[in-house]
């Protein structure tokens, strides 16, 4: 999976090879031990050789300057609020290669990254950022699940190598991320929880929250004040099942809208060179998350639905409807027919749901050509929201009409969620007719609708 | 995961180094958008350099060869058709780097790959393939899905080299595919859709509608034509019901079937250096699509299943039932037992069904030993097939006996699937027994029956 | 997703390079076809040349010492036995890359790495261990599943360099694993079945039996030698869908339980650098096979619960009860809350549940930075932990203190296997603790407890 080539003089890795830790504090403890383990041996560059607290027993302390000398790869185990006293030691760093493990607090601390920072203070030195993403027992420990990649950068590239040629024997995989600029990226990795997740999340809590609050005074809370029945009960499965379907199912229009709105925005500028404003950017960028999500709510929806059957409530109306009526009601085909539909397609659906939902799995994606994947995500993608929307429309069947179905002058939850994606589908359709088809082709393939006096060639400038 | 060694002269990667892209046309322009917004100075090469329409605002324009001679790395964003005219460049091209990033509008429309054809008009340049099979959006607004990885490919290690440096600061994963000649390969990348998949879905296809007409005729317009009686809702969820479970064990055998071919095949030929015919090694491998498909249609079968008893149809019948009858019947533990054992077996086999599956998905698939991955597919897999064939023996129980389910002497469809999943457990049983077990290993450890006057050793020359 | 330079000294890739093969068997023959196709030029080392039995018509046999001096790159198709031979031709194989590609039957067969100890033998050879995770069919048919990865080591980085081409060239991909010392790795990777999954699959097996016949007595023969009621019948699905939830719930807390203890042993040792005991190190290392054996059980309860409504003695049942009744029973609101509540958390645990499973998926933990893995995996992990353990609480509900649910003053099986979730709650509780979380994160982050004559300096030394 990565590149080890060692570019030692000889060609021929040592063993028993000296590297050398700036810092004895838990990172140099945890790293110097490992390494140890691994077969290096160490020496540890301190202020204080003499008195800087336990060791690994079979490492040597030296002062830094002595330290650095003695090895060609140096770990920098330091805060960065303590790299200036670096400074002094520039002539023994001179050549030498320093991995910067360093990680901040929070993002956005320092103009510079420290790794940047570190080479500006020894320019001499072969600067690299490593490590940084794996967390401290990986270092002591060796890799496990999402401490197996050894993120790397920086300028020069025989020092990469030799910090690979370290990764590798401590059973890491290597991943170069290029010059260090690129240490920015890298020490901001540790510190992030899922931002690309926020905004799909928020939206979902919200939506969540809306209808059933919205679906608790409608159905639940009326009910209570109109006839002074307690049906709270349905909290739990009948209100949950309303809610779920109906969050998924504006989620997952909202990952297809900003496509719709970004296809007219093309449309309409007559140009692909105008960069999208920013809303529309961010959000065409999670729309993958905003997908996963509906796909969850489905899921959910599907077990909640497939539960039904065995609840205590369906039971006891069952039992109670066939003992009151008591004798056989008429057979209506066309509620069957309805009914079945509503399933078969929901369960068409559902599995379209799914097929999209594998397909974002990294390692499926990554082995289909873009051509393959967009016509999943794209094509497939539309399909799924039509089954999903038409199986919500099989639901209101003739309700749509009748005046009952708006209490309160209310529309029931699943009324309203058929908004959004009955417009996505029309403005897709739209979409689709052939003149528009074309127009919106030839601008993605580089055509521009010039005016006399156009900023077209501006707009490429960004 | 990949190596990004950069060997300029001076072993440090130069910023604001100088690239140069031949061609102002719609992917030149990305292009050079996005590798100016990475920190790159781009030059176009252009035979107007001073009429060739809107350019990004920081990119110089020049005539192609003054373009060539001022960047060690040009980006060939030309259409093949107008390759010639480079023949006349070649003295300013001499020991460049010609990235090729063309693209056919279909397979197969030139005898040799666009990069080898541009290798073989400058000899002199060093030409690597790459980019290509990335989508205009990604090369404009970086990696994205299934834009990640940057494959590449050419004679010249150190050229590589070059281009991987580029492309990992684009942001890209580099997969270097070897030779020059892995071109063609790489072109025909982005032109492809699902092909590998094609045959198993017309399979799927094929099967599907098939047994929906079989048993539609059979189970609904039978019942129309005997008892003018309309139960077209049936449709919807029964009879999808069957269709769906049986095409998928259909399915799973084919995917098994292959299998147990090649190994009679051996076993009659007594070598295993003869190749296989080549039906035999095309189904041999689409085996992993044949099962994937078959656990979807397994996937809906269990959907429909656990429907079942929210359908109106079944609410209805059951509620009718009850009271039509108002009499407590016989419970029949025979039939509890078998049903039970029925829906068990299903379980347990879906179950085993979905490992499979799980254990395709590349990152797990690649994670496995290949005895861990042969013992999963191979071993499991049988045990999977036994498991969903006895499901649908349980299924059909002493009916296989009764007049009564030969309906206009047509078989009912799961007597009709149980043939072929019969036939392969058998043909597995057969190669099973050790004697023809010892017999098939040692075929598959080199060891070949000889004739007086074979000509098994020609067989080897494939 | 690898590197490939090739340091021919040209620094192009010759076309039709000579490879040699030292040895005649299967994998020489299969291993020289593959070599052939791919459009390379093979020659063979033999004791006897002139009948060594059938080989690639295109190929040349020569003595080895003849052989190995016409090409630079030797392949070792011979069992490690007869390596001995090879001392003879150090001479001729001095500087030559060997590429070792055997295997032994067992494990710790022999003391040293077949390759080290070729290298032992040869040590002016350059020897890289390559080819040998692959599968005969493999390397003479190219890759497929779970055989696209080449593993290779050896200490000299040219030679690696070298052995990468040819495995790119026959269609592999390439990861460096270090220096020869890998070896040893390497020739176990292809013996092993799923070693680390042997532990918990004996632990799930051994449950699931002891459940089994605990509620196999408990529930039915208890019932037999009672009433003398058959009701056999049950254990295909009530008993199975008793012991599944049982064994998945007690998984999922095994899954959790050592870190808990690992923190409690932090506490009281006031350090983080004494190693855990062996027991501890190796249960801790199969945490994720436990939470996924716990995912197929729980997966398997969902399946068995869903089909309830479905089977025949429930039909028969409830049809029943209806027709005995015949009367409408009162709605209980309690019991309403209570089921409804149980299937809902229920549910919910188990989308908790599939999301873990989930992001263990190698390809998605790949993608995550450890904090965000640490939060799903811990935070997520055990939120879903107590959702389970809430849900087996609310199918208890009031029978813990009814003494007519301890039957032979046996408890059932839900109450016993409640213990366990409930002690690792219950110890996660105390250490969230702000005085026990202030501690163990002052530990964690290196603080060491002192006393005044402490050995914790030499617990450094492991």
């Amino acid at each position: 999976r990565e590149c080890f080539c060692s570019f030692t003089t000889t060609g021929d890795i040592l063993t028993q090879e000296l590297l050398c830790i700036f810092g004895t504090g838990d990172l140099g403890r945890s790293l110097g031990q490992r390494l140890l383990q691994t077969g290096y041996r160490v020496v540890y560059g301190s202020r204080r050789p003499h008195s800087c607290g336990p060791l690994p027993e079979r490492a040597q302390v030296m002062s830094h300057a002595a330290a650095a000398q003695s090895a060609n790869l140096v770990f920098i185990c330091i805060h960065r609020e303590n790299y200036d006293f670096l400074e002094t030691l520039a002539p023994e760093l001179k050549g030498k290669v320093l991995v910067d493990v360093s990680n901040n607090v929070e993002k956005n601390l320092y103009p510079e990254a420290n790794a940047e920072y570190l080479q500006r203070l020894i320019p001499g030195a072969h600067v690299v950022k490593a490590f940084n993403t794996l967390s401290a027992w990986a270092l002591q420990n060796g890799p496990s699940d999402a401490n197996r990649q050894v993120y790397l950068c920086g300028n020069n590239a025989e020092a990469k190598q030799a910090v690979s040629v370290v990764a590798t024997k401590l059973g890491f995989t290597v991943l170069d991320r290029g010059s260090v600029s690129a240490a920015k990226e890298l020490e901001d990795f540790p510190l992030q929880l899922f931002p690309e997740w926020r905004l799909p999340l928020r939206l979902a809590v919200g939506l969540t929250a809306f209808f059933f609050f919205y679906l608790l005074i409608r159905d639940i809370i009326s009910v209570y004040i109109k006839e002074k029945k307690d049906i709270s009960f349905r909290i739990m499965v009948s209100l949950a099942n309303k809610v779920f379907p109906i969050v998924s199912l504006i989620m997952l229009s909202l990952c297809y809208l900003p496509g719709v709105i970004a296809a007219f925005l093309q449309l309409y500028r007559g140009t692909k060179y105008k960069r999208f404003p920013d809303w529309l950017d961010r959000w065409m960028l999670c729309r993958k998350q905003l997908g996963l999500l509906a796909l969850g709510f489905a899921f959910l929806h599907v077990l909640y639905t497939l539960i039904i059957p065995i609840r205590y409530y369906v039971r006891f109306r069952l039992s109670a409807i066939t003992v009151s009526e008591n004798r056989t009601p008429e057979f209506d085909t066309t509620m069957a027919w309805r009914t079945d539909s509503y399933y078969s397609v929901g369960i068409l659906g559902f599995g379209l749901y799914l097929l999209l939902g594998i397909t974002s799995l990294p390692s499926v994606s990554n082995a289909l050509s873009w051509r393959e994947f967009s016509f999943i995500q794209s094509k497939l993608g539309h399909v799924t929201l039509f089954f999903c929307t038409f199986h919500t429309y099989l639901y209101g069947w003739d309700k749509f009409l009748r005046a009952s179905s708006y209490k309160w002058y209310t529309p029931p939850g699943y009324m309203l969620c058929l908004v959004l994606p009955s417009v996505v589908l029309v403005l897709k359709l739209l979409l689709l007719l052939p003149c528009v088809d074309r127009s919106l082709t030839r601008i993605r393939q580089g055509w521009e609708r010039t005016n006399p006096d156009d900023d077209s060639r501006k707009s490429l400038l960004t």
